[in-house]
């Protein structure tokens, strides 16, 4: 029998309404990088969605692209990004925003279950040397939704940490790489997820949601919107078959696909973590969306392992079980089965 | 009647081949980030292609990141590239290889037909200021084939000029946007046109041939092939779902697709040009693959332009005129008939 | 019987106000890293000798420091810096711009006798694809005083100059190195060779003119002057010992010394120039400050070398001598002798 | 009565011997960029005091640029610098490490009164993904000496950790900022404490021990110093005048003047923490050199701040007292009293 998924939503196939959106743009010659009409609907799109006239959108081909060049276009090289010390912009993109960045620093934050707090900002500010360049100066906050833990904001909790950003002028990025299961169990609107709760700029993920190889990031100040293009070229990231990502993010932000796919994701971890509990499993905390961190024991992890599930360890005998849109119902009662 | 591309090979679509190769890929699910099957078959076909057991793949999604990325693991931050003052790097990609090579210095020689000559580079190394540290140091050669004329090296002008190269202890870099165009024509092998050659990495086009914003680099100095994986995470080019563009290039190294994907657009451009020679219209260069300039006078462009025929100016009544892989002959002929 | 130096001005030595100077401020402690008050009585001086209330003096140890430095605060990592072919930023600091300015691109436009003119950037201007993210945008012009052929703009050529750049918002930097020999000759002041010209930023030269290592950012434009900062302290730029920077510049910029300086170099050109017309040796250009390009042919070179005179062959039999602040009416008639 | 200065080293003045090279090197011309005689001899110098034949010497204008361009010859741009959490190169130099590595990344670890421990090093192999590219791969261990709570490491602590470095190949820089100082204590040879003890390239601090803005990175391994000479140059960090700052750090390294100015310091503050232990005032750290944190409390602070001590505050109650090569006993002596 087949092995079980559960290692990342980055293993998942390409969902089947984004292969027919790839297929139905390979039709004729479309002008290169963006002057194609996937790329203007996109535009068109994004505005609708986000409820946002003055929006840009960026196709790239990875969240640490996303992440990187969106950051460098809002932090000065001299500049530092405040973030969680568990971000994947932090331990997981090897530098890539600094380079981008021309030297600008990374501080990692602490924070309960993978989430900052205004507290924790406050406290980075009180212990900065505002003003004086033998410091990197506090530029940019960036938040992650999920987190690395799986663990999510809530609108209000995003709204009080950018308004401590703002305090001291801080822009603020948001790291969306699992966006849309968060908005999925939130029940918001993309805009309050985003722009309304005070994010400049957005890394929005698709890759984990079912998209081959193309997030975007979504910037949401008009001004940003040409360096940011700058940027991108010169960094080798602008498709010159840019239909193909545009199509993709079109279908994808259509009809509510990203919610839906998302959603399959969340309900997928939802059952599994009931049946988890039921089993007395222990998961480190609730899962919100489609990632789990359970304590599952050496031995257990081993005997999973044996029987087919595929899951990252994390160490501590606690192990990672993520979700994605393609996992089914019946593959998360046979792996509860494995547990047993 | 629709109009007929020839603006750019980057405005066609993707072959059907490759298509097929991305659906056959979407099945259940594969480690992220190269760990898949798809990566490993491409190394190993990659390696009986080139006649080179060292050789590494790095899939990347565009041109300018193959270049910039390549050039920056060949090039000292103090170093210059030398190239062709016409070259895409130098001409066309905004300082990317700048910024990947924390700040190296890109030079542009002359040439006749947008060739780069050894006597050029030997004048080159001549003004050089050897070892003074007032002076960025010439270290790395990097040819285009085609040139961005449509021109061609031959097997022999590459070696000459990468023997004048070593003289000096420069690396060489070849930007193969159009390889597979330029070895289809020349009848050679692919290691004959790259590492035999004298080339030690390659930027292996394939967006302009029929794949999906997938290109790569081929390296066939082992040495370079762990720095390389290092910058290209950091620079967000390395694809999570990675069994995508593999399956792409693999499909495309198979059964000699890219070559008969190119010889397509060849026959194409050698109808065209056959047919534009028979009405007196003449051409920059003898075209030996899918590219040609042509003088056709700017009354003569406004014409075509009004008939339909998509192509770009380039000033002084030059116009460009590509072939692709998804050109037809009864296409040309339209194109043709458009001249009278 | 002594050499006689003629191959630089950097070859010089420390002026004895400027020795003076430093051993004035040499007493007692005294606030690190410009908390001091030579830094603080230094920017008054400024504001005075070029009648701008709002500038800024950054002390750098070398005019790399200081050009580079400056053009990365007016330039974005995504654009150009248009200046002359022969300027010193583009063929003698090893890529510092380019480095310090995270990847921007340096273009090196032509100009008889190293001059630039208006006609040139505007055909630079002309060739620009603006607004294209595939190619650097041109923003910020760099022009040298003297430039590297020792020959001089007049203040009416450096405005028209800057009136040309800013018909496409480019920024303005001045390369200052032998600014102090170009106004001694111009009799203008301090104000109309620099800002009232149209320059943003000045890299104000006192090294070759008898300063101890000791050059400046001079920052015209107020909003520049904290980014400046940064980008100084991160470079290792900013001198912990301020005092002795500041005290040698507050010296030089006092009582008219610098100009004093410049002109004995320039007065000892003149003599020599004289002397060597009145011989029938040629100049390439009217020197019109400290330096000249001389037609001597290599037999004459031999001679002049065999003899003790220290200079600069440029190739082709021409050389370069160079007077300073040090030279002496007797050195130049000990040379003039060697000729004969 | 004069204030009594006791904030920094940095505060101090150059000393007379220094002043005195500078002087005797003002005499006549001297070729620029360090092709003087000064230069000459210094290097010699360096090889004799440092017992390395292969040494080469670059003076710098500041620690920070000593600390950033060694570092960047050492650590590539994927790399991390391995440093104390407290280190000057990780907190106080604004990111220039990062920038002129080219987005390398710095990595803090903890360490009791300032020191590294070979567990702590070894510790964080043990989290390192090595060879994974989504993870900075630690490539440097800087020490410094002493460290920036003025504790200093032993030969054999030196000796401990760069082992451990050396057990996954990580070079080794020394911030040797007042490596005079402590030599002096330790009573070694400066072969001992840097290269013999595994340092590969050390930033020697002169000026917080009586130089005029002359620090210089030495580097013993002959392979980097091609590469150094480049960087240096691009940072605008070769100084034209060389001869200047060659002098002094010749007449530095001479006669053990450095060893003397270093003693004179370390005396003063063995005399002030005498003092302060016989007033019951308590040291956070037994000062082995010239540099004690004192918890003072908040009222005894006030006073000695009304009564005209300088010294800095860094939170708590706790206040730095700094001696340098020219605190006097009676400046001590009448510190001391302050306290009464």
């Amino acid at each position: 029998m087949d092995a079980i998924e559960l290692r990342s939503d980055n293993a998942a196939g390409v969902a089947p309404e984004l292969m027919a959106a790839l297929a139905e743009a390979n039709t004729g010659s479309a002008l290169a990088y963006g002057g194609d009409d996937w790329s203007a609907r996109l535009k068109q799109r994004a505005a609708e969605v986000f409820e946002h006239a003055g929006v840009s959108v960026f196709p790239v081909p990875s969240g640490t692209a996303a992440n990187a060049l969106a950051l460098s276009a809002l932090c000065p090289p001299w500049g530092s990004v405040l973030c969680h010390e568990t971000a994947h912009i932090f331990v997981n993109e090897a530098g890539a925003t600094s380079m981008f960045a021309g030297g600008a620093v990374m501080k990692g934050l602490p924070g309960a279950a993978h989430r900052l707090t205004p507290a924790a900002i406050e406290r980075a500010f009180a212990e900065t040397n505002w003003g004086d360049p033998h410091h990197s100066q506090p530029s940019v906050l960036s938040l992650t939704q999920l987190t690395d833990r799986g663990t999510m904001y809530s609108v209000e909790q995003l709204e009080a940490l950018t308004a401590v950003a703002r305090t001291r002028g801080l822009r603020v990025h948001l790291d969306g790489a699992r966006l849309a299961n968060a908005i999925a169990r939130l029940g918001c609107t993309p805009a309050q997820a985003t722009w309304k709760a005070g994010v400049d700029v957005l890394s929005l993920g698709a890759i984990k949601n079912g998209a081959m190889n193309t997030d975007a990031i979504v910037c949401f100040d008009p001004k940003l919107a040409e360096p940011l293009s700058y940027r991108l070229k010169r960094a080798g990231h602008v498709a010159s078959k840019m239909r193909y990502p545009a199509a993709q993010l079109l279908a994808y932000l259509t009809g509510g696909l990203w919610l839906r796919l998302a959603s399959t994701a969340n309900a997928a971890m939802e059952r599994l973590a009931a049946g988890l509990k039921a089993r007395g499993v222990e998961l480190l905390d609730e899962p919100p969306a489609n990632m789990a961190f359970v304590r599952a024991g050496d031995a257990l992890a081993d005997q999973l392992e044996r029987r087919g599930l595929l899951f990252y360890r994390m160490g501590g005998g606690v192990i990672r079980l993520v979700t994605s849109w393609q996992t089914t119902p019946e593959q998360i009662d046979r792996a509860l089965a494995l547990f047993d």
